[in-house]
């Protein structure tokens, strides 16, 4: 039975899939012929000529910047990196078995007690830059600080003379990457950056909604991204090729998986009917990345379980997707596992705060309806006479 | 233009009004009659008869709870109502000018660092019951700490003695409530606990639909309750009454704003097209409390309001809502504004869980579609074309 009061829409479906939930005009994404697009633009091409600083600029403000407006906007995205000492106080009191993405979660929320909205409308555009900028700025500071500091190192200051992804990785890691580690990472974030209204996207349009600000839609859209059905997939990718260990067992694992009918992690997508191009881009960035810095086992795995997936599954449309790739080269690069999902959310923030700003120019409050399926009329029963 | 490839259900509505997002057993709303029923149980017997915790056990579980069951599950929540010392620590870096609901945002997101899945899964009963009962018990705990630190004060321990909303009062002020003002507080609590697919138990559907941990679950519901279209209001009710004054001035008030078609704070429901329950039960215990401790000016601003607006906007069906005495409520018990909607949240959490475990039972991951209605294929330009 429906809430009988509310006008009924359109039929239930699980999951909204194929439900209209926004108007947008962000990303574009063909599953039956592969394709994807930021503003108009292929994904093939951002990763081929753009950098991520410059891609979310493109996603968050509708357009490519020209020379001037990319110089400030670099320049303001690197001013921003520093975090307050509070923070860096905070993360200490956090517990070192932590799981990283709790801790961004919680340091991102605490963002919103030093910023506040104060006399602004959280519709400005001044202050939607404002925010756009210390967002993109500070979560790779803090993911590497909790990094760093988990392991009772201190937390390297951010150097302004690197670019977003090179001093991402020297935060981390203490060491300045070669300009091809950069390269490479800088598009797994292009090519992370935004996929029309998937779950965590969603999630901050509905935060957003309600016009909560953004430090708090960015901390709902982390927290939506931490499920492992969502940015824990690659994670599990290559927890998975761990245990296959050798090429020559896959083609046993897939079958065991598919006679016990269970789920094979990096292969299929809810949108995508033929291969993801951004795995397509990402593989081969993943071979240039061997190439230059030697074997990786667990390509070797992967190649196997894609041929032997082909031949079992092919006709299923089931191919694999940018989660298959990425945690291989995550890998390669001496990223750890956990850090998988908050370098997700490192480069899905530029998708979410487009899609915060573009809710806000045509904003209502999301209040969906139900098909109640419960009792009705029920007496309150006294506690002494419960059954 | 949609995105072509998914099959698209239905029309685009925005804020999916109507549109069903869930089948659900835990809440009935019928906005015609003014009615609202958890599990089948009108809110105004609860109001008389249940406390907050039982509300919430039969909200989360299904069932009113037997005399045992009752009593080990208030056991339980009191002996989890302290929380780890490095919490403490964590809000001692929060600034003193932080807004309370980011400050209980980024705690919650932190809970979920001290007690990880492990070799659970987030559906085993027993890790929801253990998830649900730490929630409950800590939230008044860290609200209250985060207040009594922002003045430089210690925290006050929880007290066993002491039933869920007289603790919470106590942990607040140092002072153990009349039994009159803790019964006040826990009817409001029950009142707020559950109000079928509102924005932000819509956005813990989500969130949890990728079986995100209860900590992140509910760490992005309070991020969307904390907007001021939504937990917002009734702070913002009290700001309208202080700012109108004295009862004779509310008639010009309300006319100037219908001029300006500009929204009353605490008028109107989406849902209700009478008076809302909530606000009934509400009046009738906030003139108990106005008896006994005394005339509260802005009640009788509130007063005029409704009865002036029953005049010039009865006809569009506009009453009072339950913003609109929770906050005079709330004053009168030395609440202060910016902790109205952490109040808020401690009483819907005991919703937003019951509607995660409800998800969990039946998972689908929310994955709407939109409405594309951007460019295809742009050229990438490069920098030096630009204009």
């Amino acid at each position: 039975m429906a809430t009988v009061t509310e006008k009924m829409v359109g039929e239930y479906v699980p999951g909204l899939a194929g439900v209209p939930a926004t108007r947008s005009n962000i990303s574009y994404v063909d599953g039956q012929t592969g394709l994807l697009e930021y503003r108009g633009i292929s994904i093939e091409q951002l990763a081929e000529h753009s950098s991520f600083l410059e891609t979310t600029y493109l996603l968050v403000f509708g357009h490519l910047p020209t020379h001037t407006e990319l110089k400030t906007f670099t320049e303001e995205v690197q001013s921003h990196r520093q975090v307050k000492f509070r923070i860096r106080d905070m993360i200490k009191s956090f517990p070192e078995s932590g799981h990283p993405m709790d801790a961004l979660q919680s340091c991102v929320a605490a963002l919103g007690m030093f910023y506040p909205l104060g006399t602004q409308k959280v519709t400005d555009e001044s202050y939607i830059r404002e925010a756009t900028v210390r967002l993109l700025a500070k979560l790779p500071t803090m993911v590497a600080m909790f990094h760093r500091m988990r392991h009772g190192d201190d937390p390297i200051l951010p150097r302004d003379d690197l670019d977003h992804s090179a001093n991402f990785l020297y935060m981390l890691t203490g060491k300045e990457p070669s300009p091809e580690a950069a390269r490479v990472f800088d598009v797994c974030l292009i090519l992370h950056a935004e996929h029309t209204v998937n779950a965590s996207t969603f999630c901050s349009l509905v935060t957003a909604s309600t016009l909560a600000d953004p430090y708090t839609v960015i901390t709902a859209a982390i927290g939506t991204l931490s499920g492992p059905l969502h940015g824990g997939a690659n994670e599990e990718v290559v927890a998975m090729l761990r245990k296959i260990g050798s090429p020559e067992k896959a083609r046993s694992f897939l079958e065991k998986r598919l006679m016990k009918k269970e789920k094979i992690m990096g292969l299929g997508h809810r949108v995508y009917k033929i291969k993801d191009p951004r795995a397509t881009v990402l593989q081969t960035l993943a071979m240039q990345l061997f190439e230059k810095y030697g074997h990786s086992d667990l390509y070797d795995v992967a190649l196997a379980i894609e041929e032997h997936a082909q031949e079992l599954l092919g006709h299923k449309e089931v191919y694999p997707n940018v989660d298959f790739y990425s945690g291989i080269v995550y890998d390669k690069m001496g990223i750890v596992e956990d850090l998988f999902a908050p370098v997700f959310a490192i480069s899905r923030v530029a998708g979410w705060l487009a899609h915060w700003r573009e809710q806000l120019g045509e904003n209502r409050i999301f209040r969906p309806t139900q098909i109640y399926t419960g009792q009705r009329e029920m007496p309150y029963v006294s506690l002494d006479e419960r059954e």
